[in-house]
């Protein structure tokens, strides 16, 4: 079945609804307890001077809406980066489309919208994570020409937080 | 050994020293086909309105020069970046100092910095990549309260690039 839907970058007022869906991306993925972000923060990151990301929403007509009344549907973050081997680069942070809006092209119209928007940009690559557990994104990923810089060169993701982070910053 | 050295944030002339550690660190990381990018390339990505990532230098006095004569010894590539759960980040990009000057505290005090300049944005993380194989920077980074989210979290790096970037472009 296709349905009508829109992707279009997002704006302050759309802050509301990518709260909501991020939540809803972390309860699937198990860490809804790690969620900090709240509505107002990406207010003040992704719509100010300098943005820290940048946003693009799915959107359905009126007559599709959830039944709490969401006609956003669905979501990805990105911002840009750089690799010191080949330069330009675009990060997707997250790709998230609602579990009943699934399977009708919308995820991969989102992610093909950030793939747009990074070659206009000059960009080389674009990188992303993904939770070695989620076999069905994994795969769809994989469908889509992407690999695996993890498993076939070795990269490991490293972080450094909280108090770590306090004490690195120590000279 | 202590040696007096200085870390500063880098500007346009030093991209040619830049784009040389970026080949030596290629080549310890048995990668040096991969580069591609050019000194022109960091003048204009990094040193541009809206850079796409900013870089601190590590400098030697003189009488320490390289056989070569080279005084910076050292780089970061940093750019900010965005998490959906805690906000604000940063992500070090390389981390990269040359073999005769290490053991001194230099790559620590790169690091450091970074970590610096991300608090001083307002970021909660500070994120990076590491080589599996690479124990002695692995056994660096854990020392200093990092973590390897890859092993701890599942988290694999993944990308695209190429042709598969431009047919996924394809709307």
């Amino acid at each position: 079945m296709t349905m009508e839907y829109a992707i279009r970058a997002a704006n302050v007022e759309d802050c509301k609804d990518i709260a909501r869906m991020i939540v809803e991306l972390a309860e699937y993925e198990k860490v809804a307890d790690q969620v900090k972000i709240t509505q107002r923060d990406l207010e003040q990151d992704g719509f100010s001077k300098n943005p820290f990301f940048h946003g693009i929403v799915a959107e359905v007509p009126e007559q599709h809406k959830t039944k709490e009344g969401h006609t956003k549907i669905g979501y990805a973050l990105y911002f840009y980066s750089y690799s010191s081997w080949v330069g330009r680069a675009i990060y997707m942070e997250d790709l998230y489309v609602m579990p009943d809006f699934r399977g009708k092209g919308i995820g991969k119209a989102l992610m093909s919208k950030v793939a747009q928007l990074g070659l206009a940009a000059g960009c080389n690559q674009l990188n992303f994570t993904v939770l070695d557990w989620n076999k069905s994104s994994l795969d769809f990923y994989l469908s889509q020409g992407c690999f695996d810089v993890t498993a076939s060169k070795g990269y490991h993701l490293m972080r450094c937080e909280g108090e770590a982070l306090q004490h690195l910053a120590q000279p």
